[in-house]
């Protein structure tokens, strides 16, 4: 398992880690196989979607903001109840396809941990299984 | 594949399986892989989130209720339409790491069935991958 | 790993994929592993869940398009940012469980891609990963 470290900024941020988990499989020398990216938090999710157009991580925040607002009414009293259910929307896992070498997405497609509550020191993990040949 | 019976006792519920998922894990002696809690119901999900203060399950619940509520409006004859969406909000599925023999999590995370369409008796299926070395 | 073409036919479509992702299996002589389904476009998301009574795919999307409707007072500006955001809330991938040379599914389950900004010609990525015996 590898681990992955970063930091965040603001309360709501999406941090583009393609090329960190692309450096990871690449050293890992794995043909084929899927890779497994886990957030060890409960207030950062993982997502994929596309990272050429900034504006498209910003609506994102944005509208879950909006979906699910901070609000005193949550009965959970640290006051970032939103940030829990927000990441079990966008869910706190992926897991993705390797082969000929590499983590494979669409060519809009980037790996997005989801900061909810920060900013932070956060972590994730990484795990690589290939496929027996 | 392991199956683990559950018993849910309300419409809306989430069960905390984090014990049962550890002890599977933990009989499989797989020191390095992953491990896959699927739902294999419709109005049943998967998710991992804060299982120390059960008012983040509470506000979970009451929130994804209030964004998709019940309601006569939708076509789906049985009445659970919004189980069957919160469903796929929360995902079908958990892909987790396991290291060192045991599912890696957060110190905050569990794993939890989130009923949406209870109370039933319901499954989970478990797979365990080991990674080969 | 292989692929899958679909054509999809309207702006927001559930097209069932249940039949073809069970044929690639049988054809991998796979008895025990894990299969997982990905979209790698920005706008098309994968889920599971009922296929028997197409009004659930129905009221599902109509319900997304609800909690996240078209605007303009989105920043990007191709106009399909609400089908970024549903992307990333149903998710981009599954890991499915394979026993018994199949993919588990429950009685009611399908696997299903969610198409938010079609119609189009669309992709999806499977990869196979057999449990070591």
């Amino acid at each position: 398992m590898y681990t992955l470290n970063i930091i965040t900024h603001r309360r709501e941020e999406m941090i583009d880690v393609t090329r960190e988990i692309q450096e990871l499989v690449a050293q890992a020398h794995v043909h084929s196989g899927i890779v497994v990216v886990q957030s060890p938090h409960t207030t950062l999710g993982v997502t994929v979607n596309e990272h050429a157009d900034p504006d498209v991580a910003r609506d994102m925040l944005s509208h879950l903001a909006q979906l699910v607002p901070q609000s005193p009414t949550f009965h959970h009293q640290e006051g970032n109840a939103d940030s829990h259910i927000k990441t079990s929307i966008v869910g706190p896992s992926v897991c993705l396809i390797i082969d000929q070498g590499r983590v494979q997405l669409g060519p809009w497609q980037g790996i997005f941990a989801c900061e909810f509550d920060g900013p932070r020191r956060r972590t994730l993990w990484v795990q690589i299984i290939p496929r027996p040949s």
